[in-house]
């Protein structure tokens, strides 16, 4: 039995609440012997994983690093291996453009064409604001190429998202990029007879858009790369006959959790509001995604301070979420991203997973965690009560954790079995 | 290479012993902070597992519930996913009746015929006895339909099992059951055109039955259900070259051993009949297992201190088996059964594992662990020796084992590895 059809057999809906709080890029490297969350101040976290289950998880395997897409389909239940989101998909969702079945999508860069060749495969990075000019002209010029109804939307600099929607489109396409300076335009080309429709389409595109953007040097071709259709994944209800929602600021991370056939609720830019918008949806779904991004923008920045200090907010907003007493709650990342790495890393995940069927490291076993508590300037230990001062949720603490070291892909599962929404299975 | 490939091309026999003791149900969750095994006094088995591997194994993935079919096919180093055992199957193993490959096993109920619609699917729920007198009944009137030969046996109550033997006999055959009462009898129908014999050869079951049972109302007719055939399993002989045999009680978990090829040892209802078996005959075999079935049982009715008191009746009776010094000694759970939860669960099972071959940590790694070692009332501890009064074999303790955290059906490879019975894979 394939391990989807083991949870679409096993899964039961029931009134209990998830919450699965995920702090981008959590996981961090040591500066001082200590990394970014166990640098951080956080009492209620501790106080919290003194009462918890305790674990590292891998996003994807054992030294893969993860993008965003790869990383949160994993922490939604599914195996990213198995689903692959193509990068013009990633792209759409990353805009906030949503795409539906009939659609292909497709990243497009402005270009420079001279005398012939592509002089410029980035148009010399136009500002953004260039940018949205020129896609407001072509979309008031380009809405459709024979039946096919065209999207266009702006990103960063040289960047646009085309989609392309109707019947019998196909993302078996090649690139439309010459991949150097010098060479002429190059089209896309069907990689299987289905796709030959597609590829003429996106041809004729690409002439339109020359022919439209004569007068815009250098921003006057454009090349098409990564053609994607919708990943046609099973929904989270379909799986595990949940009634998600998601509470995210974000694009991209909106865009994957509708992926997975969550609803995006509406929501301000701050933790406070999102704790607000938990707090106001609380009795309409089953699941709550509820995902905090700085953690990774400062990871990434390099900026390991910062990076503490959005774990601290986090940690502030805390007690807020567990009044709302969740049957199930989770604390992890999606993927880590040490501000000494300034980038995503394959270290695995801290994990904590608070249920009233855990099993936890008793307080006497949880109290040799206590080793790596406080931060180094040695003051909190003995300001924290007694209670937090047990354990730290922090990566050595989750190293020891009673949960162990497992995949990222198995923490939906744990959360449906803590929250009694698996049947047995077999008898 | 499949994994079996690769245990039927590594596997060696050797004249090494190895003894698997499985308590049923062992893993629990706390109460007053320690589980039924941290609160059960065991004097022994933390003298071994101051001396042995530990571990957590998951029986089937993290956050599954299994029964105990696909929990022991696990434990027997099978995926528990690839072979699944029809409900007809496990019912006959739970009754105790062989099933063989010609043969086709059923679930039945005896149920209520009323104006020309069924009015209680199970009878009444009959007595037992009473259960037994129709069976002897219909068995004396019932023996072949066409060439097919008809075996019926008594379960509890309502309860029967239906064991078709002939030629060319299949499992693709629906239910024969309304579902709901108020309707007439249902009909069982083939899935394929294979099945078409055995659906007709069921129905005329069905209406032999109730021509039989006219005057035996409430029991008067009968519903059909999970056609299953015994599941095509390679024996333990096959993909390990094991001379198995094993010592249960229970009729399920001797049907369990005897599909994976294991010799059924006659024993008596009693942990030391148990034991004397095992004595008995350990010159005989290279693999034992020995079942212990009432830490489940007490873990299903939520009676904590009984499922504490057979742990500690077990840790009495452990000296017995050390004696024998076999090479490789196995303590762990099919599946945890926590008494709080009075059913199965998810979480993983301690393991512990002895060999000659076997890491565990250094003294200082289990002094830690013997912080949660001896019961509540603090005595235990000053009464065992130092050996013993670093380790106690617990989840904790397990949770930190140099085993980690891994899949039950890999218990069985690492009993083969530490009997020195697999080869070098590859040069």
């Amino acid at each position: 039995m394939e391990r989807e059809d083991l949870f679409r057999k096993i899964s039961v809906a029931n009134d209990k609440k998830i919450v699965l709080l995920v702090l981008d890029g959590l996981g961090g490297l040591p500066v001082n012997d200590r990394t970014e969350l166990e640098t951080a101040r956080t009492p209620n976290l501790d106080l919290l994983a003194a009462e918890s289950e305790l674990g590292l998880s891998h996003p994807i395997a054992p030294g893969i690093t993860p993008g965003s897409g790869p990383a949160h389909l994993s922490l939604f239940g599914y195996d990213p291996l198995k689903y692959e989101i193509g990068r013009g998909i990633l792209e759409a969702l990353g805009v906030g453009v949503s795409v539906g079945a009939r659609s292909v999508a497709v990243r497009g860069n402005f270009a420079t064409l001279e005398n012939g060749v592509i002089s410029d495969r980035r148009a010399g990075r136009i500002a953004t604001e260039k940018n949205r000019e020129i896609v407001a002209f072509l979309r008031e010029r380009i809405k459709t190429i024979e039946d096919v109804e065209v999207g266009i939307y702006p990103g960063e600099e040289h960047r646009f998202v085309l989609v392309l929607t109707g019947d019998a489109l196909s993302d078996g396409v090649t690139d439309a990029d010459p991949e150097v300076t010098g060479k002429p335009i190059t089209y896309a080309k069907a990689k299987n007879e289905e796709a030959a429709r597609t590829a003429r389409i996106a041809n004729l595109f690409i002439d339109r858009l020359t022919r439209e953007l004569a007068d815009f040097h250098p921003a006057n071709t454009c090349l098409l790369r990564g053609f994607a259709k919708y990943p046609a994944i099973p929904s989270l209800n379909e799986l595990f006959k949940l009634k998600a929602a998601a509470i995210a600021v974000y694009p991209m991370y909106k865009g994957l959790a509708q992926l997975v056939g969550m609803e995006i609720l509406e929501t301000g830019r701050t933790l406070q509001d999102q704790v607000a918008t938990l707090k106001r949806h609380y009795g309409e779904y089953d699941f709550f995604f509820l995902h905090v991004k700085k953690t990774d923008s400062y990871g990434e920045d390099g900026d390991f301070s910062h990076k503490v200090g959005i774990i601290e907010e986090f940690d502030r907003w805390l007690p807020e979420i567990l009044e709302l007493t969740p049957d199930v709650l989770v604390v992890t990342g999606d993927h880590s991203t040490p501000a000494v790495m300034k980038g995503h890393s394959w270290h695995p995940n801290p994990v904590l997973l608070k249920s009233a069927f855990q099993r936890r490291l008793p307080a006497n076993g949880a109290s040799l965690d206590a080793i790596a508590c406080g931060p180094p300037d040695g003051q909190a230990c003995g300001k924290v009560n007694v209670a937090s001062a047990r354990a730290k949720f922090s990566e050595t603490a989750c190293a020891r954790g009673v949960l162990g070291t497992f995949n990222a892909m198995e923490v939906l599962p744990l959360m449906m079995a803590n929250a009694l929404k698996f049947k047995k299975f077999g008898a």
